[in-house]
């Protein structure tokens, strides 16, 4: 299938829509759809949140009778189940469309090209495909969870030039600057989930929240404790939203003092060194419904993560400062001891957010 | 005074053309010159080697009986004095030119206006400032030389994505890719003088040469070695060119057992900690003139030309891996404990060369 200008310049306008969801479809994939007819756009729409109506139902109402014949460009798969609302693939046929164009598959177990098939079965042309690398950009956490039954993992770190993320000391405040602190704000409110370790919150006492003016949700917190060390009054549990703490522990009256300052509370099983299986937290994450899982912690959990190949993507922010070699490292890799044994990363962007410089990387696949 | 676009134009080839002696006109400055007659380059010449004829001179000799009434686009202001060569001005003043556009002054003691005011004198027109930036950045080494008797110093390093240089062990080899390794033979090549010291000599046996086609000249190599532990039979001792070993120490035998090795051996004074003094070494080589210079070495040197606000330039590539914080660090900066003290930088620039990402930057001053 050859795809034409307007062909791009329409799905182009359906992904710009989709975006508007960003921070909002959680647990939904962000999806945009677009109706022209007649070189024109007629209907355009986008899912605003999860329970509400999905793109195509918003771009059909839009439209109204100048649905009827007209192509729709959609971001995702039209559904054909019923979900929280009724499947879209019905609506397009009933609406009379007469040609859709899909940018990707839905990956969703209960679609995954049965959205198509039933296009097609009621005589409508489906042409998918149309810049699909950008729609799997908008949804890689939710591709992931359906493919896998994971989050995408994403790992947000902060260092100076020469790789350090503190002093010796524990000294750490203020590396980067604002703009790259307001930068933060926006992978945060993104994610389904922030996750940290015990370890930053007797640290640092975060407060692991959005504090953007384009949304109100607060991601689920996640905290990884294998022994339930994290006080009660951690500022992390006394926020807007909801906290869950991952850990090995059975100490019950650790339980009950953290679930009564509002902590939810999870049993996940030990690793080989009697810590909390990451592993085994993604998996739960999954079953969760979260998406995109956005990893602010220290170097000692952050180097698990890496080294056990469960981070899909590193976010580093590089402030244009040295702290010298005795300040504090960014991963923690114990096992890595000679050339050969190091990570291989891809890095996939480097761009200036203020004074500081954002590296995006992913890890090499061998 | 405001260049017109022409002007722009020629002097923008007359800057490539200066470019053409990157590699070769040391200690002398890399200068272009054009001639242009009724908006036609009649001339065009570069200064290529120390006591061979001036970028103008060359320009005239092309040029021939168009030079008259033609106007000069000069990347330096001509010389005025009796060098190697005979002065620029008077070979201006007497081919005729009628108008000289000079993109920056020349520091040199025995010029510095003083061209201008010849030319000036004789009736020409000049004009001066036109793209000043691009030609300060020719001649770095040369401009800080002539201005405070030190060579520009630019220090190169490699790293991992975390900041690491090397493992535990001290295993190096290969950290950047075959494309930086490349690049850094430029950056090597431009220099005068390309400085290490002892403790890199003693664990790597570097031989720190030029290894690229555009020259067969070899910077002058310098090791800092305060108590003269350089073995007699280290490679970088052995290879074409000149080295020179800065030292506290009066141990006359070793001395006389570098020089039978080739080596020149200069007594510098000692610091405050009984080190080589790097000012001192700054000062020398100034004295020895030279220009840019090409620092490649250890955590320790680094961080000590570092900390003591000697750098000027830092080229840092970084490799898309960790390794980890149980790695060899970048800078060893033992004065740094709080945030406070740490060291701010500008990052000038940042782009991919190969898999690998060049960072230069430069000391912010406060």
């Amino acid at each position: 299938m050859s795809f034409s200008a307007d062909d791009h310049r329409y799905m182009a306008r359906a992904l710009q829509l989709a975006e508007r969801g960003l921070y909002t479809t959680d647990p939904n994939p962000r999806v945009g759809c677009v109706l022209v007819r007649d070189n024109a756009i007629v209907g355009e729409g986008w899912h605003e949140r999860a329970g509400e109506a999905h793109a195509e139902v918003h771009a059909l109402q839009a439209a109204g009778d100048a649905a009827r014949g007209s192509t729709a460009y959609v971001t995702l798969e039209p559904c054909c189940h019923q979900g929280r609302t009724p499947p879209c693939s019905d609506a397009l046929i009933q609406a009379g469309v007469s040609r859709v164009v899909v940018a990707m598959r839905d990956p969703h177990a209960q679609v995954d090209g049965g959205g198509i098939s039933q296009l097609q079965a009621a005589g409508i042309t489906v042409d998918s495909g149309l810049m699909e690398a950008q729609a799997v950009q908008l949804n890689p956490g939710f591709i992931r969870r359906m493919q896998r039954g994971r989050p995408w993992v994403r790992l947000k770190l902060a260092m100076s030039l020469d790789g350090r993320t503190a002093m010796a000391s524990g000294e750490s405040q203020w590396i980067t600057g604002a703009a790259a602190r307001q930068d933060v704000q926006h992978w945060r409110a993104r994610s389904s989930a922030i996750l940290t370790g015990v370890g930053s919150v007797l640290a640092d006492d975060p407060s692991m929240t959005v504090r953007l003016d384009q949304t109100e949700r607060q991601p689920l917190r996640v905290i990884i404790d294998t022994n339930l060390s994290t006080p009660a009054g951690a500022k992390i549990l006394h926020q807007p939203g909801q906290t869950v703490i991952m850990t090995c522990s059975e100490d019950q009256a650790a339980r009950e003092e953290l679930q009564n300052a509002g902590a939810r509370v999870l049993a996940v099983p030990p690793n080989a060194r009697n810590n909390v299986d990451l592993g085994a937290v993604l998996d739960q994450l999954g079953e969760m419904e979260i998406n995109e899982l956005h990893v602010e912690t220290g170097a000692t959990l952050a180097g698990a993560l890496m080294h056990a190949g469960l981070v899909d993507e590193l976010i580093v922010y590089m402030a244009p400062t040295l702290l010298g070699d005795a300040a504090r490292g960014l991963f923690h890799l114990p096992g890595i001891e000679t050339m050969d044994d190091r990570l291989s990363l891809q890095i996939k962007d480097i761009r200036a957010v203020g004074e500081d410089w954002r590296i995006t990387a992913g890890l090499k696949k061998s």
